[in-house]
């Protein structure tokens, strides 16, 4: 097995470090907890990485998949660009910001990253369906990886999302079941479905092949790095839904530490939510250790994780750094899509919305440092969101093709 | 001037060769041809070019810009995926076949190679206003362009286009103009603004700065080429609009050839036309050397050009390579935007269709050699084209969160 995963060497349990062979188990037999892979680096240097390809695979030394894994059927996500974002610094009273903008993935969002590790491990495990439950960008990024991959793929969805994600899940061939409910309740079917007959042999990426798949959301961490010259940011604002990606770039970050790749520099890591789906920005703000489920009613549908799984773990990671967790409505979220289509030219999706809406009011706040070199994240595609920006889903003027009539206006 | 264009020299007309110097011209003053950038490139060689960025910027020695470009706030456009198209291949019977997919771009279409270099003619020339006529596509990437640059934008596009580019063109904050007619009308309508006092100061990508904007398309040549491992495709199929994109992937090639970058060997160049507005494949097929204007109808809005300025060149550059032009159908079109997605997870919008379309009805007509490395170019996303698979974007089920309800679908 130790080929196939790489630097990978067990699973071991997030809570009390009961360790298990690498396998499709999520969940520790001890005390419940979620799995994660744990690994025996060795040496790993920076001229290595960079003579790789420019995809999440010059990191492939750091993650679970095989040595040649680039030569493999893989969507080959990644290397997205780190924009040196001046125009939208200046305009929030900031002196150094960048935007880490992941809509440049082939499906164009970061659930591709995530996804391209799932896809190696469904392959050693012998599965023959790619599966997951999504609030939309994350079954659009299975279903082209499985046609890319070969392999067959259902997936399930909360029923009432945007056109825009239903049409990209479906055109790459694989089956797309809508759920009467909620992504918590498609969650819990998806659960249901693994202990049955009929999800045999079925790679669920956020459920059985998790452990796997979370790892994905580490090469956010060491691209940012790597881009900003192999050093850490001061301050970074990340979105949360599941928690999952805050959680490993915060992995990501101390693993290039432990390896020398960085510097030993302290990081602030704040959390991103919508009101309308806030339960971890809430209990932040109340002290808390866990998290109380909410039934969530934002625009920012990606986002829409009502009992976010690692919660907590946000919350002991915000306290850690120094960082926080804060939330923004839903008018404070089109507000922000705006002013960074405006500034920067990315248009960004309403999750990238709740990110730059939690920067500017924590800047206006107080509690981000306007002189510290900060990075904010942009992790879906304004066109998958239309309805956000319905308000000029029109030309500003239509005329004859005259002189006369452009004078006019 | 020499040190903000680079590498290049001055213009030359293409028809008589009369030179001028680097300035904001487009048309010959002795034969009204039409003017191209001339270069003296000295020495360059692949680890030059290897150790740039990954984007179009690492080819700066071969584009009319300066050598600091990529400090410059601009797209940074490039390097988008070159796929291994196995799957597809396989599908349409070819040994060896790739697809460029440009829908990684920034605003995902090619435009923002283009746009990129026209920005940096614009700030040289003291422009103020960065403006187009668009069928849809180069709007988004003049808009989004301008915002990054800090320029103001106003783009002219025909009114009934397709509401996501519409969206995405207002949404960078500048004026976006709908004409009520063709594309061809909407171009007329610019060429009389240029000469007007309204548009003194503006900067049209493509008309005034035309020169430059299209040298963009030539990265797609430099790309494909050292994508390959820095050799020439056998085969290549380039979808056909105004002509310009072909004629400078043909001029990109021949440029690495004479500058030893690449070996010369022999290239068929295949141009691709939707049905509805075919007037360069007729008259390939009808084996005149002009082009007769039509009145597009096509759902492949991006390549909806009438009267295409560059038909004549790609007439030529066809006949020269032993290539050709082809049509295909609406319908073809949509079933080629289904079976790339379904085959290799790319996700094309109608542009790319007719791409795929003409390459299935090129082997199949065994026009194409299906032995041949082959390369066909994806320059489009299929967010922005959603009406052309209408028919699939809602979910293939809707059921209660149940097994039981699962398993009776």
């Amino acid at each position: 097995m130790s080929l196939e995963f790489g630097p990978a060497v067990a699973l071991s349990c997030r809570e009390c470090g009961a360790r298990y062979d690498l396998g499709p188990s999520f969940a520790c037999l001890e005390c419940f907890g979620p799995l994660e892979v744990a690994y025996d680096f060795g040496t790993v240097t920076r001229e290595q990485i960079a003579a790789g390809p420019t995809s999440i695979w010059r990191y492939r030394a750091l993650l679970p998949v095989p040595a040649d894994v680039a030569a493999k059927r893989n969507m080959n996500p990644g290397w997205t660009n780190l924009v040196r974002a001046d125009n939208l610094g200046r305009a929030l009273g900031l002196r150094s910001l960048h935007v880490k903008d992941d809509s440049g993935n082939p499906t164009h969002s970061f659930k591709d990253r995530v996804v391209a590790i799932a896809v190696e491990a469904a392959r050693t495990f012998g599965f023959h369906t790619l599966s997951c439950s999504s609030t939309g960008n994350l079954a659009g990024a299975v279903t082209a990886a499985a046609a890319r991959a070969g392999l067959d793929a259902c997936v399930f969805i909360p029923a009432d999302l945007e056109q825009a994600k239903i049409a990209m899940a479906r055109v790459f061939g694989g089956r797309l079941i809508g759920i009467e409910g909620t992504y918590d309740e498609v969650n819990r079917f998806c659960s249901e479905l693994i202990g049955d007959p009929l999800g045999d042999k079925w790679g669920f990426v956020n459920v059985n092949l998790r452990p796997y798949y979370a790892e994905g959301s580490k090469t956010l961490a060491y691209e940012i790095a790597e881009q900003l010259g192999w050093r850490l940011p001061e301050q970074i604002v990340i979105p949360v839904a599941s928690g999952s990606q805050l959680t490993k770039i915060d992995k990501g970050f101390k693993e290039l530490v432990a390896l020398g790749l960085v510097e030993d520099t302290p990081y602030k890591i704040f959390g991103a939510q919508a009101q309308g789906c806030s339960p971890v920005s809430a209990a932040y703000k109340a002290g808390h250790e866990v998290v109380q489920p909410v039934k969530p009613d934002t625009i920012a549908k990606s986002l829409a994780i009502g009992n976010p799984a690692d919660g907590p773990y946000v919350l002991d990671i915000a306290r850690r750094t120094g960082g926080g967790v804060e939330d923004v409505t839903d008018a404070e979220i089109v507000d922000a899509v705006k002013l960074l289509a405006a500034t920067e030219g990315i248009f960004a999706e309403t999750a990238g919305g709740v990110t730059v809406g939690v920067l500017k009011k924590l800047v206006e706040a107080g509690t981000l440092d306007p002189e510290a070199e900060t990075v904010v994240l942009n992790t879906g595609d304004g066109l998958k969101t239309l309805d956000a920006v319905s308000s000029i889903a029109a030309p500003s003027a239509v005329i004859r093709p005259s002189l006369d009539a452009f004078r006019a206006i």
